[in-house]
């Protein structure tokens, strides 16, 4: 492991806030930092130690790899502006490596399969970086710095990396909204969202110790008819929630189970 | 609290199991178990030093309150061959308190808001359990037990109870088939469903810790077309997940965030 290994960053938001702490707690040297809003990149280079730099061209001071972790929209913007041989990788799920040929021979993408929030500690080493590079030296490098961060460090391509967000997608922005659909109904019935709390967390232990699609349960998965029409009465206010519960209760009775 | 409460079960499957253990350590009497399957209730019956019984008549020997804990087709056929002034409640989130009229005037719901595995352990005293009983008295007694084994013990009419159970199908049964849906899209694509567990675990807690309509992110909240596109475009093998991904998306996009 090389912790000599200098990293700098274009952006100062969640993804390269956790990330920056995290390397810095391997005794890696941040270099510099800078983003759209001045006041994030001089809060985040305090906090790391790095300097927090005006202009794009300063970025490439001092430093072994630049990471730019922007929003994806933003990605293309950055890439027209920067021309370097250093290497510059992405932290985008979806946005495909090409988008960086501009830049330089030495690109790559550097992308963290994980929900990051302002002020929650992530444990780094349970995240895993998917890692893609333009050429050998280049993922050898990013997987490296990977690695010194992360436990599960794996090699994917711009398409498999694309179909992975696209679980991920189902797995949390559509469970979570899901909580949501559920706390709005309690709310509608003056009932508290902690009510709930206990049932979720089990669920969520069970689909991660077993596996979800064994351990399915509910009306649909019995084909309770009697519940299932009494649930959809229940929904004649909320038409877009009785559309998503017809739905995902086909695509439940659609489904083989063993057993 | 009243220890020398004396309780029977009919069923013997993992509510019956989970329930009859927690008020054994709470030091209850656990009288008499039957259930359609006779070595299950042999086996329970072991475990908690009860009798267990081939005849329903003898249910109400030697016990203040029976618990009727089967599926909830299975109530209606209970409730016709059981006749007692003893107090019954059956355990389910959606059948109503008046299918068990015919058994006599001291009847209840004793629903524990939780599913049930097996083998693992549930912790009783944060599982929230809903009471409703056809008189003060029993409604007293079935929430002393209540409260025995819980720490959270609400009062809520069948009404109530079938819309929270209604809640609980959106962020539970509903929740695991994405996760069944992301396992499925995983697998397809040679990847382990492993590679999610630190994303859904973070997306949980912060779902819990904050609010799942505040903590909603994604390609949808956001109003990323591209990426939108990209997912549908992915998803053309699989016309069911395609329906699910834009209906919730469309459902993400229709809700109101504020900021």
């Amino acid at each position: 492991m090389n912790s000599s290994l200098r990293v700098s960053f274009v952006g100062a938001g969640n993804v390269a806030g956790h990330m920056a702490m995290a390397m810095l707690r391997k005794g890696l040297t941040i270099s510099n930092i800078i983003s759209l809003k001045r006041q994030n990149s001089v809060h985040l280079a305090d906090m790391v130690g790095a300097h927090s730099i005006d202009h794009l061209d300063d970025i490439t001071k001092n430093t072994d790899i630049i990471i730019v972790a922007v929003k994806d929209d933003s990605i293309a913007d950055i890439a027209a502006k920067l021309k370097t041989e250093l290497i510059v990788a992405h932290t985008s799920g979806t946005v495909e490596l090409p988008i960086l040929n501009s830049v330089g021979k030495n690109t790559g993408v550097f992308y963290p399969l994980q929900t990051f929030s302002g002020d929650t500690p992530i444990s780094f080493r349970e995240v895993p970086i998917l890692i893609e590079g333009s050429n050998t030296q280049t993922t050898d490098i990013l997987t490296e710095l990977a690695e010194m961060i992360s436990d599960k460090v794996l090699l994917h391509s711009s398409e498999e990396r694309k179909r992975i967000h696209l679980s991920a997608v189902f797995a949390c922005n559509f469970t979570n909204h899901l909580l949501a659909i559920a706390q709005d109904l309690l709310t509608c019935n003056e009932c508290s969202f902690d009510l709930l709390h206990p049932l979720i967390k089990e669920t969520m232990r069970k689909a991660l110790a077993e596996n979800p699609h064994d351990s399915q349960t509910g009306p649909a998965r019995r084909g309770d008819t009697d519940v299932i029409d009494n649930h959809r009465f229940m929904l004649n206010r909320h038409p877009m929630y009785l559309e998503i519960y017809n739905l995902i209760t086909q695509s439940i009775q659609e489904t083989k189970y063993d057993g």
